[in-house]
């Protein structure tokens, strides 16, 4: 946190989702209407001075394009890849996603450039946030959300609170190992959940299948072909799909066990593609979970699509504003 | 929860720490000083209401012996198996371990003998209560205790606060998985660590060696015997709980990664043996996590033994009763 609480009316609020790719940004008003948004490129090549620069011109540009009030703004709220403090609103260590950014004081950063206090938290925190605030997580204070992406992220409401562990890192779901022997991670661990159901993963996943049927394999396949090729009704795309589902599955089991969740939130790029591994991870955790965990629980997929990074980081701001 | 706030003074407490085999019980002032304590078989053969019966009158009985004005007692901490609802004070679902006493209403059993407030929660939560209060994890509010005996049992403080989730049944963790694939366990999953490094399990492995080795197996092994076998030197008893190390490593890395933790307990039974396993655990967690999540963690091991649960049912009843 940077610049203290906020004094103006809340009404609206700067959002900021940082992507790896791309950086969404637009102003937010407190029931959850987008009152503008943009897309840039984060390009994160250069300084990240460089890129506050270019969010905070942009974020005025929206303000003057619809007529908004500089006034009316509250404060800022920026989701991002971890590891982060969120308590000092730096970006301690954004890998793999932000190397050369390491250290940079990002609420720091964008309060100077934007006159109001700025909040940071995790980009999967922020997703949690989103869904319990306008998605499909209304009225649940036990809430996990899982991102699927290039990588596997999670956020985690426990007892109504973003879980955020001792030095901001809780959460980082997409590292629970379902096979200790498994393929080696970038974390250090082997058998990572992200292996085997990240956008990567299903889309190498396909591209074996492919080649064991003796099919031509395209060497650039995405997770996006995968799905495409399912609607298309191709088997070997379905088969991938499912079989992510069991992975994802028997990790949701182990998630269920230790936060004893009512709602497993599945977001993400991946989400789209749920119909095909959706009812997979269901059965998966009703055969792998003491039925007392299982009461009340509900697996469904987020509803918000692109636009929960930036809905959540527009719901940090206005939290952290009222000091909640 | 039954009865409500206490009003009279809370000096000192009833606690309760009930086990498959043994009830243990005491008289615990607010320093952590246990005035009086005592351990009866549990039989949970017979109904809970004989049960409750005789643990209230040995708790009176410890108040007479030793010279307690009961007037003194601000409340009762019960410490359990679970599956249980702590807002309902009800063991709802207590297998294995007492499978008879299903749904039975312990709180307000208990608050009716005694004639104070009856505080429940499971008894791995009290262990990371009691750790916390006058154990390892003093000073820390992010903390996981491993209760390692006939199960393996989780306890969770989350920035200062125990995590139950929706239905009090948070911190299983003893059915995290480390093996998708892996045996079956009585929760429905395969591979949850429990199967690899409870008292039972230990001792299975050891037996095995025994016999892969030609050496003589005793029909009767216990996690205790393997451990005085290491004692005495055995190198295939140290083995053994090399090999436990290594799978609770593994474990631990991914629950270093689901709660961010800056304590990580390991008590119970198999505490005792801890110095056979500990330095493993320690080196796979430090191999198999991202370096922000190590940065500050320590994993330690109990120093409470056998009043572990006995103080963890106390401060539940000091917490409750002061209303945090």
């Amino acid at each position: 946190m940077s610049g203290g609480r906020t004094d103006s009316g809340s009404g609206l609020v700067w959002a900021i989702d940082l992507g790896g790719t791309n950086t969404k940004l637009g102003i937010v008003a407190a029931g959850g209407e987008v009152i503008g948004e943009e897309s840039l490129p984060t390009r994160s090549e250069r300084s990240a001075e460089s890129w506050a620069d270019e969010v905070a011109a942009a974020l005025r540009a929206i303000g003057e394009r619809e007529g908004v009030d500089e006034r009316s703004i509250g404060a800022v709220g920026i989701g991002s890849p971890g590891p982060l403090s969120v308590k000092e609103g730096v970006l301690t260590n954004p890998l793999p996603n932000l190397p050369k950014w390491r250290g940079f004081p990002i609420c720091a950063a964008l309060s100077e450039r934007l006159g109001k206090p700025a909040f940071l938290d995790n980009d999967a925190n922020a997703a949690a946030l989103s869904e319990q605030w306008l998605g499909v997580a209304q009225g649940s204070d036990n809430v996990v959300v899982l991102t699927l992406g290039t990588g596997i992220g999670g956020g985690v409401i426990a007892e109504g609170r973003l879980l955020h562990g001792f030095s901001d890192n809780a959460g980082e779901l997409g590292h629970i190992s379902i096979d200790h022997d498994g393929p080696q991670c970038a974390c250090g661990s082997r058998g990572c959940i992200e292996l085997y159901a990240s956008a990567g993963a299903t889309a190498e996943r396909y591209r074996r299948k492919l080649i064991e049927a003796g099919r031509e394999a395209e060497t650039e396949i995405t997770a996006e072909g995968v799905f495409e090729a399912a609607e298309a009704g191709d088997d070997l795309a379905k088969a991938t799909f499912a079989e992510v589902g069991q992975y994802l599955g028997a990790a949701v089991g182990g998630i269920v066990h230790a936060f004893n969740p009512e709602m497993v939130v599945v977001a993400g790029g991946m989400a789209e593609a749920a119909p095909y591994f959706l009812e997979t991870i269901r059965s998966v955790v009703k055969e792998r979970t003491f039925p007392d965990l299982q009461a009340g629980l509900r697996i469904e997929v987020s509803p918000l699509g692109d636009r929960m990074g930036l809905l959540g980081a527009a719901r940090l701001a206005f939290m952290a504003a009222d000091g909640e």
